[in-house]
């Protein structure tokens, strides 16, 4: 590359302005490694008036975004709008005009990953997206690189901090799931709409980069399993605990199993001696299995402005070291349609069924269960006064999860069962 | 890169077994990944009779290293004999001839980093070495690079799998030290000599490549001070779990402190709680914080045959795609001379004195601690009868080491103290 390298920045947010914090802090440093003047050379927002808290050369600010992306001196694009529309707009068109991009942006890369791969590879850049995946913690380049060697057998990624931090607190203070959204709320640490954190979506979105990297799969977020962790209570967790030696996760699952892929977000029943389950609070961690190395995981800070800030110009290091990198190892192609799906997944299971304590209830669960093959490791029932609701709670040897499905549904119908019922997979 | 990528493999033990097994398994997609064919073109030993029991062409054997080093269609070269002659001699004259080396061969780099560095460069070419540190787990590759817009602030690691495993197996079955060396040399995860394991020697080189990757700092191994885990009983283990919720590891630690850098090894009080804690038996796990990520941990398994044949072979593609790229980030020149010496590091130490038990001991004993301005945070001292020996154990508010040091001479010239006094200090 050469002797001066510059950078345009397009969103002066929470992460944008995380990465001029970090440029301000060490760029000596940063110079000294990559061996260029680095010059973060146009900042583009649509408000370029707020004070971001860190230092800033106002000449810099700019509304229009044509300002970097017609630049021809512009080097690299970081992308930090997030959104569909107009960061995919902005970095195809970064792209087309010779610049490498860097973006966090998730979601948009979890859409249309096929667009701006190709878009990049006609245009000979690089496009970097360490920030989109676990903040700051090294995840994607070691899949990508230090793992190469190995076909990646599973991936089991706790991967959102916001649930993370809900379950954690539910399991170490005993309290319900709303109360602990709410404080989450009040402190920040979660959404007024928290729904994209705690039902698994931004699991979802980056499950699909993992399996991109992991697998060389791209598949889309309507062609799996995702679940959320709202009907979690302090019961499932204390059984959980108690009984089963468990914490519960929300993970993220990409695994091969018998040839097929298995692509799932769900609540998950994690042995406590496992190293997820000391993965605690808004931390992440990712643990990866290949069929070489064995298990490895990372873990480290999966959001915030200087974490995210850190990977993003990481990234740009990384293109200023390696303009001409290939963009991605590995098969492209692999056939999408070898998705197994949910209904085929074969799991442990634990069960919390709700129901009115009357004579010939569990008879008659104990039946649902027997007709569907499915045969029950343990059942577990406190003691009530007959005509009282009370809570059974069953765990399951393996079992496919369209016959646990139709139990559930079949169990529910019954006239004694009065609430829904909750079903955990083990790990 | 060309077409086809020939390697040369240069040790058939354990390690080059793997290698060549890691290609039987996976060359299709190692060769998909890379976008060239890759052949293990030859494979030299002393010994290539023995049956590696892996699959392998008789005709790709030699007894006679010229046949890799002088061979000008030889692209990159494993070398894998360990040791240091003649180790450095053949990657040397590899470098010379213009072949990329591949190697994870710690003790030689921890040693000759200069000269091995300074023979890549004169000659154009990459040497790689994730497999030194850390077995399979991206380690080196993550801190070079995923962390590069980082000034690091500290790293700890637990890097030596047979005294990981003898502290996991003293803690959790609360025998010896001796008991647990002799099982585990019974089951090959400790060497007939274990001192270079359990004396803290290997984890001092793997720190050496470790701190010359964090901070540009190249120390050698006379510099700083290595202690290993042959003193520490199951009192120690039993004292520090239940009276100070801490676990014993064998840690090496290189970090900052008020501009100076600290390299040592010695077993450390980590606190339960700790993601450190929880890496046992003989996995690895490495714990880095930057400056603004803030912390992240690997971790995996850090030896044997198919996890270090995973980091070999992942090097070797990271060369096919980038033979370019240059070797090392970063200020290869900082000045050596602000190591801080352990004299003057500062800590929490835990104490545990034997003598006997007789009116004034304790005072004796507080007054050196007093004199040195050494404050006492806790003293725990077990009922005895009078003119018994017995553990007397310390925990102590941050002191200095070389008064830490001064106080251990004292108080073990008192009468009644009859044992050497151990301390081990808190992370």
């Amino acid at each position: 590359m050469k002797k001066t390298v510059n950078i345009g920045l397009i969103g002066f947010g929470t992460i944008g302005s995380g990465v001029v914090e970090t440029l301000n802090r060490n760029l000596p440093l940063i110079e000294e490694k990559v061996g260029v003047e680095v010059v973060l050379k146009k900042i583009v927002d649509l408000d370029i008036v707020t004070d971001r808290g860190v230092q800033v050369d106002p000449h810099i600010l700019s509304t229009n975004v044509d300002d970097i992306l017609e630049d021809p001196d512009m080097d690299i694009v970081i992308e930090l709008i997030g959104g569909y529309q107009p960061a995919l707009k902005f970095i195809l068109k970064a792209m087309e005009n010779g610049k490498h991009v860097v973006t966090a942006n998730k979601a948009l890369l979890a859409k249309h990953w096929e667009e701006i791969l190709e878009t990049a590879f006609k245009n000979g850049v690089r496009v970097c997206f360490e920030a989109s995946v676990g903040g700051g913690i090294p995840l994607l380049e070691p899949l990508n690189d230090s793992l190469a060697a190995n076909q990646i057998q599973s991936i089991y990624g706790i991967i959102n901090g916001t649930a993370n931090y809900i379950l954690t607190k539910m399991s170490e203070e005993g309290r319900e799931f709303e109360d602990v959204l709410n404080e989450a709320q009040t402190l920040g640490y979660a959404e007024q709409d928290p729904a994209f954190d705690v039902e698994g979506h931004d699991t979802a979105q980056k499950l699909i980069i993992l399996t991109i990297l992991g697998f060389g799969v791209f598949i889309k977020q309507e062609k799996f399993h995702v679940e959320g962790i709202s009907l979690i209570t302090p019961q499932d967790i204390l059984f959980a605990s108690e009984e089963l030696g468990c914490v519960i996760k929300l993970l993220a699952i990409s695994q091969l199993a018998d040839g097929e892929l298995e692509v799932r977000v769900h609540p998950t029943l994690v042995p406590k001696d496992h190293l997820l389950a000391a993965v605690k609070g808004v931390f992440n961690g990712v643990y990866i299995v290949g069929d070489v190395v064995g298990p490895v995981m990372m873990y480290g800070p999966g959001a915030g402005m200087l974490p995210t800030a850190s990977a993003v110009v990481s990234d740009c290091m990384d293109i200023i070291g390696d303009p001409n990198k290939p963009l991605l190892y590995g098969p492209q192609n692999t056939n999408v349609e070898s998705i197994r799906p949910i209904a085929e997944v074969v799991s442990r299971y634990y069960l919390r069924i709700t129901a009115i304590d009357m004579p010939g209830v569990l008879h008659a669960i104990s039946g649902i269960l027997s007709d569907l093959n499915i045969s029950i490791e343990s059942v577990n029932q406190e003691r009530r006064d007959e005509g009282q609701e009370v809570p059974i709670f069953m765990v399951t040897h393996h079992a496919k999860e369209q016959n646990m499905l139709l139990a559930v549904e079949r169990i529910e119908s019954l006239e004694s069962v009065t609430k829904d019922t909750v079903f955990i997979r083990l790990l």
